[in-house]
């Protein structure tokens, strides 16, 4: 097989190549439609489910809405639809007829949501209503990308009501919160949190916060959003409820999701020349076994003994595999789980057998060691605690590498086309300050709760506050 | 709060109240779209989790593939795109142009996945392939009922690739015993399984296996389906692989599903006039502690205890919840917990606190008794497994009074129009005689592996087996 494109100097074609060869995602003759391979899901169920619990524990419930909203709904919020409109997916025929009203799959479900809110929240006591869905979403897209931009996607969204605005913010911020702890903390992605610009914010959002990354080839990417909507959609659907004074009052909305793009993030943050690597913490199979065989030999013993070890290591928790297969060789098998970014590799032949022990290796190169069969499972716990960290570190360094301060556009604007990175500058907060970037191809991706610089990156006026500024995916 | 249906007498009107009150679903604007609230959303996850396990155990890996899928995909096979033209819903329009070629939600995968496998599947070496989503479909529906047949529903649906016909065979009648499994000894329903009649099998499948239950009013309800696909799906699809001849061959396919249709099975077969009753391995609460508070005095203790003790259950694995609320009678709260069909129920107040002990009971009225705090986890979880084994027993019982042997449709004709049931009769085989079934609103439901009636229940040639008929939802 053909070497995987230079990472360093291609690092587009590498990820464009890796993520096939890997068999994360497949293409479908459908545009902007991929195949979640098996291998790829797996990775989503493992973020899924971490998520999952965290939801459930800070007292969301999940449900289900439909995926077709009536084109009207969309229509009753004028950011809101201005905002989605260029990129609806709509349906006009059903039943071997044309719809009276068109229907449209969901960009994104606030309207259905809050069409049903306004039939659940009556009185106070339904409040605070926090729900959240997984689901499919689909907005058209013309430059596909696998993970980071298609046409349909997979998100959960959560949409909360609460009955004062000071809750409803503090909803906002936990969800950030624990979105930073999923990144940080499982997916090893070293992230930023801040409000977005007026401009950049959630079309019908009053302030939408967001955790932006930024990946190795300089182009930041952002991660998820965290929207405290305010009363807009609630005035919109006639959200009304009684209050605890009796009075008719509308509530408070949050939204906040993240999306199938976190694989995307994955791939991009901690790949390498020789493929995937992927956070222990979130990887599908945390170690693979291979018994190194001998042709003609007699290698049940060796097959046998692996077998055993996997099913020790999976009552510890390990998710572990053995790649058992007579018919390739042990140099071919490195390779292909490398190529799919296993942490760890257990290898066992015939004198480690004799002897009692396996040989240990991880990734990323930190530690080879010789383990006994008995001390095996800790050993393997400590060495993904060890590849987790380390990941992260790396990480967070080459971010950090790629973090500038500088106080005008014109002195950063080259910077940013050709080697990428994270601007932070001051700003006036004008718009028509921040249309500049354009012209790089930059926006503003956070605002940031300081204050280094005296003027705007553009224009002389005094900087509010510093913003940080890069090119994205 | 207005009581339910007689569920004995008007069974119909009883599901459409009970489904709402218990606030497992509500209408939507959309036609044949619901929305699955959480409580029924926790319902199927727990349905989801045990079959992903069984899916996952029996060498199956989960994928994703498009929702949309091109019209001409559909019509590659003759019998597919005829039996599901008439409920297609059709994308005519995307970011903001007319598409080229219609796209459409799938309704099924088998299309689009086929078009995967043919080139994902070039040598032997790639057999047997066992892939699975869980995901949503849409069939245009003018008579929605909530989870028996609405336009978006959500189900999983398993597609493989074998080198043998044997093989196939084999998958297709495997996947039906996990699901008899699961109807039987999770779901609490007894079933019925064996092979449909021509007509009524799978558009563009050889064979179509099917697992039939009878609802209390007589009516059967399909749970799911196994089908052996067979070379059909291959050849239009052209998934030539090399065997290990080196001859290219076509594989032998099989696909297999079941639906959120499965929350209206256990609606119907285990609810009665309090309301839902919940197997305890799927329920999602599967105990509910109510604390018995008194007006005025100082019920900290109890409410103490009683987190308490649901912090010990939890350990056990038991899924339990306190309903804590200050402002509602032991009364409102026992009716509430009866009518989403909560399995059991602790009661706990000031008495039995001094004695240390609590009053266990079960939805069912099979027994109630005080029980030590420290005998409490086994207790619920002995008791769980008596209510289990009741619902199952109740509701064979019921399905095998309701189960009839009758030789001539003349003869049965009126009782399959009042009463209802499954009868068993002979069959010629012919599709000419099955049709008259059509006159009295039945169908064949499955054949059986019999033969104990000497002629066709319609004409008067020979029966080549018995078949079991229905009226159906």
């Amino acid at each position: 097989m053909n070497k995987l494109p230079n990472i360093a100097t291609h690092f587009s074609d590498w990820y464009n190549d890796v993520i096939y060869r890997a068999e994360l995602v497949d293409q479908t003759p459908v545009r902007g439609a991929v195949v979640i391979r098996p291998y790829g899901w797996a990775i989503w169920e493992e973020i899924k489910s971490l998520l999952d619990k965290r939801i459930k524990e800070t007292g969301h419930k999940n449900a289900s809405f439909p995926l077709l909203i009536p084109e009207s709904f969309l229509k009753k919020e004028a950011e809101h639809v201005e905002g989605f409109a260029p990129e609806l997916v709509v349906v006009t025929h059903a039943g071997g007829k044309e719809l009276e009203e068109p229907l449209v799959i969901r960009p994104t479900s606030e309207t259905m949501i809050h069409f049903m809110f306004a039939r659940w929240i009556k009185s106070w006591r339904d409040l605070p209503l926090k729900i959240n869905q997984w689901a499919n979403v689909m907005r058209w897209e013309l430059r596909p990308r696998p993970f980071l931009r298609t046409t349909e996607f997979f998100w959960q969204e959560g949409h909360t009501a609460h009955a004062t605005k000071d809750e409803a913010h503090e909803e906002v911020l936990m969800m950030l919160q624990e979105y930073t702890n999923l990144a940080e903390n499982y997916l090893a992605i070293p992230v930023v949190t801040g409000l977005k610009s007026e401009s950049e914010k959630f079309p019908g959002a009053e302030k939408t916060y967001t955790f932006e990354a930024l990946m190795p080839d300089g182009k930041a990417l952002q991660m998820g959003t965290s929207h405290l909507l305010s009363q807009n959609f609630a005035k919109v659907f006639d959200m009304k409820y009684q209050d605890k004074d009796e009075k008719l009052s509308y509530p408070f909305l949050t939204s906040w999701g993240v999306t199938t793009r976190l694989i995307g993030a994955v791939v991009m943050t901690h790949g390498d020349e020789k493929g995937l690597v992927i956070p222990p913490k979130i990887a599908p199979i945390q170690v693979i076994v291979i018994p190194i065989l001998k042709k003609g030999a007699d290698n049940r013993m060796i097959l046998e003994k692996a077998q055993n070890l996997a099913i020790e290591l999976r009552k510890s928790g390990i998710r572990v595999e053995v790649d058992a297969d007579e018919s390739k060789t042990p140099g071919a098998k490195f390779y292909y789980w490398e190529l799919r970014g296993v942490p760890m590799r257990i290898e066992i032949g015939p004198r480690d057998f004799e002897k009692g022990q396996v040989i240990l290796i991880d990734r990323l190169g930190l530690s080879k060691e010789a383990i006994s069969f008995e001390q095996l499972p800790q050993a393997v716990i400590d060495l993904a605690g060890i590849v987790q960290k380390k990941l992260f570190e790396r990480a967070l360094k080459k971010r950090d590498s790629q973090w500038f301060k500088s106080a005008k556009l014109s002195d950063f604007a080259k910077d940013l086309g050709t080697k990428g990175g994270f601007y932070q500058t001051g700003w006036c907060g004008k718009e028509v300050c921040e249309q500049e970037l354009k012209k790089h191809k930059a926006t503003t991706r956070c605002l940031l709760d300081k204050k280094s610089f005296e003027t705007c990156f553009h224009c002389p006026e005094a900087s509010k506050q510093d913003v940080l500024v890069a090119r994205s995916y």
